[in-house]
This record gives structure tokens, sequence and C-alpha cells, in this order.
């Protein structure tokens, strides 16, 4: 157990104007941590996907904030014009991650709130580091939230583990610890109860087979990979009981953005009764927009990332690359990629949402009434 | 333009007692010619997938039980037995693939109307000769068929390419030329309907990305690449026009069994009010199974396909390395993973079955007309 077996981003203790992550690009295979020493490096790292997951990237997008303030011209008109372009920058950096906006305003938002360039540093820095207890704190309302869902299978299956199918990694590395998806499941192996995740691979950039699986191999949670094609399958056959994803976004009617794929393992969920909860925390509702299909704009990414895939040679025609990490092309040359990053949900094809403020229907209706809660 | 530019599997023009097929596992980095010089070689293709595809294996097993005979003792009693003893293990070596009994049956029904070995070998010869005609021809019929489907969906765009989206290889390679679901597609092509295919990768072993691609590359047809989550969004967003898939095994109501991550396609296709086609030849109807999800046995192939990915070196720590064939591990060590071959789309989310015979409704009904026709 070291400071990163629970944690995905935290200020450097010997120097906490550092800011340091998991490589994510680099696990499995290596765990490499980090540095964040500027704004530059904070936007570089959502762009690159070092670090991923709405949570992450929202709270990453925070200390990039906190970076640019601190790197910034001191002089008043210098700086707040400075921290304001670097802001937008970051903001830039994905285009449908609804958190990450929400993480830079809100930094933004304090800082315009106290006089004095100092105190808006020191403000900036106070502001990130309690958006990422505020997000562990949250993960673990969500995991306390979505457990009663699990143990109830767990009751009706008479001591048969509890199967649940995830897509993409919505866990801990998405987001500061516990993660959103996968905080009732590990909050379930705590409680003891016998359970079996089924970990969709998630192409093209793999984060089931290698975030997911990983995050569960280190906890000891069984698991078993599968491609993206099997979990229709794995349904028609009785073997998953229920499915919990993650969300980039969700609107106020409930539609689900999330991870390309997610769509149609939601089909296949209600093809054959199997309940699909989406498990997010509220600061992903996006209330300013109603209809996901219409209104959410779908990322599309580089086409290498469909031509290629990474991993470690085990068997190749030069023994010396054996164990080292390669990227293969798996088409013949030239092949016309698309990649389209993301899809949506239809609310009608969710079972509910899993929040830090409990579990409401993926309704307008539902989600007014939880947000309504005192 | 070689001989091995329409065709899949040929006798060895030089040496016509050895069978010829192009080696599938190595598309589309080599284009190498492998011979099947024995009975046994024919069941190590077809097992370890030098071949594959519905009725190619068909063709496939019938030459083998035609190299049994060659190779077979030259006396009666132990001729029959050591074919029968072939035969059967050329039949156990693809468990789901019920072209292969039938290939294998057919030459044994033909030989065991002729007296005399020599009588025998020819007749098995002749009758898988004649297979590997006619499954050319019920191909190109299929595409005949097909063509009306996709120009009427042409002549409503406006000039506006088709778009058909398709998943695995139901393409030549997969048969012995034109393919099933690609026939069609070719037709199309050669008519000048402007079209464009969506080439599903088709996790594990990426027949899409490999030879769907390379097939259509080669015959200058558009098309692009996407993974397997991708189509439910390209539906969603009116950018699919239709769907055309190949079978495995069909039931005599209409459950097609084809290769896993179809019946999640077939979902999306049906909740986005995308036609549904599946392409195939008569021959892989079952008539002895109704109901596919119960009565047809999924394979399970190795974890290994799931964990390992195969493809050309571009980017590696040895540059030595770079520009060879290699197999990375896509994975943490030690992830355990699941790998079922194949699913069952259910009757009810196919539009029609376009076979060589014409098109039908995928329902009993539909299936046992189509077959009363003269």
């Amino acid at each position: 157990m070291d400071r990163w077996s629970s944690y995905s981003i935290q200020r450097q203790p010997g120097d906490p104007s550092i800011v340091q992550v998991i490589d994510q690009r680099l696990l499995p295979f290596q765990r490499a941590i980090h540095d964040l020493r500027s704004s530059h490096d904070a936007a570089v790292a959502i762009q690159e996907m070092i670090v991923r997951g709405a949570p992450l990237i929202g709270v990453t997008g925070a200390y990039g904030v906190a970076l640019a303030a601190q790197e910034a011209p001191r002089t008043e008109h210098h700086f707040a014009d400075y921290v304001a372009r670097r802001a937008a920058a970051i903001g830039r950096a994905r285009p449908t991650a609804v958190n990450l906006e929400w993480g830079v305003n809100r930094v933004m938002e304090q800082i315009a709130q106290v006089q004095g360039i100092k105190e808006k540093i020191a403000t900036a820095w106070a502001t990130a580091d309690q958006m990422a207890m505020e997000d562990a704190a949250t993960c673990h309302a969500i995991g306390h939230h979505g457990l009663p869902l699990i143990t109830a299978i767990a009751n009706a299956n008479n001591g048969r583990p509890v199967n649940i199918l995830t897509h993409c990694n919505a866990g801990r590395l998405a987001c500061v610890a516990w993660g959103t998806a996968t905080a009732p499941i590990y909050l379930a192996h705590q409680a003891g109860i016998p359970l079996h995740v089924w970990v969709d691979e998630t192409r093209p950039r793999n984060q089931g087979a290698r975030l997911t699986a990983w995050e569960l191999g280190t906890a000891g949670i069984p698991h078993t990979l599968i491609v993206d094609n099997a979990g229709g399958h794995l349904m028609q056959h009785g073997m998953v009981d229920m499915v919990i994803v993650g969300s980039d976004r969700t609107t106020r009617d409930g539609d689900v953005c999330n991870k390309i794929g997610t769509y149609l393992k939601a089909l296949a969920a209600r093809d054959n009764g199997v309940p699909f909860y989406v498990a997010l925390p509220t600061s992903t509702l996006d209330l300013a927009v109603a209809d996901g299909l219409r209104e959410i704009p779908i990322e599309e990414r580089s086409a290498s990332e469909v031509l290629m895939m990474e991993g470690v040679v085990k068997e190749a025609v030069e023994e010396a690359a054996t164990g080292k990490i390669a990227r293969v092309q798996i088409t013949p040359d030239g092949t016309p990629a698309a990649n389209y990053g993301f899809d949506i949900t239809p609310a009608r094809l969710v079972t509910g949402l899993i929040t830090e403020r409990g579990i409401c229907q993926a309704s307008r209706a539902g989600i007014e009434a939880l947000l309504s809660k005192p």
C-alpha cells in the first residue's frame, strides 16, 4: 500500500505546488507518476488522456486553474487576464466533459470573490483541494446508495455471486478515489458479498482491459474480461444480474452520454430484463440539456486509436522486442477509420441513476425530485 | 489480378491432389497460400482458422474428405473405416458450423453410392469440386437477390451513397467467391451504385479490421473501419441505411447464430428503424433446430484471443521490431478472460433473410415458403 493505492491525484508532499497524477496512458504496463507543474501541463494531461474520467478531469481542471494562478504575472490586470485565458484553454481540452467546465468555473468563481493576488492563489489551491476531497466523499456516497441494490440481488441469489457488467472505466482511476460505477462494487466486496464483474474491454482505448481489470485485480475482486461484443450473449443466458456504468454527462431528462458502446449494452439489458444503472455524481448532470441525442456534440477522436493497438509484445519475429511496449497496426495499410468517443443512452433504457444524494429515476421528474431533497 | 483475386480455395493447377487456400490468419499483413496435402491438414486448417466462414469451412471439409479418401488404405474395409474416422474428425474441428457437417456428409453420401476405391476417390474429388462451384454460384445468386434492396435505398437517397454496416467477415474470404453479406455490395458496386460500408472491427479476432477491410480495399469499395461499440451511435444519427451480416447457422424459426456482437447490432437497428438483413446460403439453415437461444451450443474459444492482439509493429522501444508482425498483450498480467464465439439474434429482430433462392421473412412460415419454391 503506497500513497497511490487509493488516490489518483495528489499534491506532491515535498512541493505542494506540483500536482501529481498516475499516467493512465501507461497502465497497466507501468505505474508511473506524472507531474503537473504548469497549467499547460494540466491542459495537456486532460487532452492527451494522461488523466481521464469525468470527475478526475474536473478536479484536474480545477488544479490547472490553481497552477495558472500560481504561474500568472503578478500585476492585478495581467493576472486576471492570464488566468482567464488559461482557464479557457483548459476548459477546451476535452469537448464532451461537462465536469471540466464545472471544475474550472468553480475555481474561477471562488478567486473572483477574494481580493489580492496572493489571496487568489491561495483560494485557487484551497478550492481545488476541497474539490478533490469532495469528489472522494461523493464517490463513497454513490457506493453507499448503490450497495443495497447489490445486497438485494445477493440475497435473491442464495450464495451465487452477483454478476455485474461494467463498460469502460468509471472506477477510482476515473475519479479521485472509489470511482462511480465501481464504488458500490468496492463497498459490496468490503462487506463480504460474493460478486464477479464482467469487464468490457472498451475499444478503441481499452479502458476496461487496461484500467478496470487493473483496478479490480489490485483490489482482489473476481472479474473476467470480455470483448465489447459479448455482453448481449451473456445477458441472453442469465449471466448478468445487473449493469452499472458511469456517465460523462446526463441531461435533465435522464439521457446518458457515456463511452461509445454503452447504448448497445443498455439495449441488451432492456431486451433481457437486466437492471441497467448509471452511477454519477450530480455534478455531471447538465440541466441545460434535455435531449442528449440532439443536443450533445459527440467528440470524434483520432482514427489511429481504431487502427492501432498498444500492448506488451509477447511474440514477435524479433526476439529482442519481446516484453517491450509496442503499438501494432491491426489493419491493412491505408484503411480509413472513424472514431466517435461517446454515445447517448436514452433515459427510457436506464433503470435508475445512482448518485451521491440517492437513487432516482432517469427522468425529468426523478432528477428534479432528487435535486430538491434537502 | 492473379488466380487468388476472386477465389479463396482452389486445387493446385500443377498437382490437383493438393488443395490450396489463402492463409487467413496472416491477412492483411501477408497474403500467403497454404497447402492442404492431407485430411489432417484440412482439419487443422478449419480448427486453427486458416480458413473460416461457414461456406468456406463446408467446402474445405468436403475437400478434407477427398484428401482422406486419397490417403486411405487401399483395401475395401480399411478404406471405408479410415475415411469414416477422418470424416468424423474433420466434422468435429469447429462445433458451431453446420456447414462443416453438411460438407463432410455430402461427400460421404456420394462416395457411398459408387463401388470401388478408385471410383470413390474420384467421386470424392468431383463432389468437392462441384460444391466449390456451387458455392460461388450460390453467393452470386444471393447478391442478385440482395441488389434490389440496395438499389431501392439508392433511389430514395437521391445520389447520397448507401451506407451499409456489416459485422465480421461474411465476404468472399468466408466463401469460395463473392461472399454472402458482401455479394449484394459487390454487385451494387459493379452496377455503379454509390455506396459506403461501415466495417465493424469484430473483436476478438478482428475479422472486420483484417479481412473485410482488406477485401473491400482491394475491390476499391469505399469503407470506414469502426470499433464494435460504434454502430449504435451511427444508427442513432441516421448514418446507416441498412445492415447486412452473414450467418453461421439459422434455425427453422429464423433465429440467426452469427459472430458474437451481431445481436447487439440487431437491437440497435430495431431501435432506430434500420433494416437488418442476414445473407445466407440455404445450406446453413438448420431445420432440426427451432429456438437458437436454447438449442445452439455457443463455442468458447481461447482466452488468449481476448488478451492478445496481433498486428504490425509501428512504434516500439526496440527500433528493430518495427515493421514486424507481433502479438501484444493488452491487459494486466494474469487477467482472466472469457471468449464466446457467437451469439443468437432472435428472428424478431431480423428484417429478412437474403438467400440464393430469394428473400424471405425470418420466420418458420417465411422459411417454409422459400424452401417450397420450385
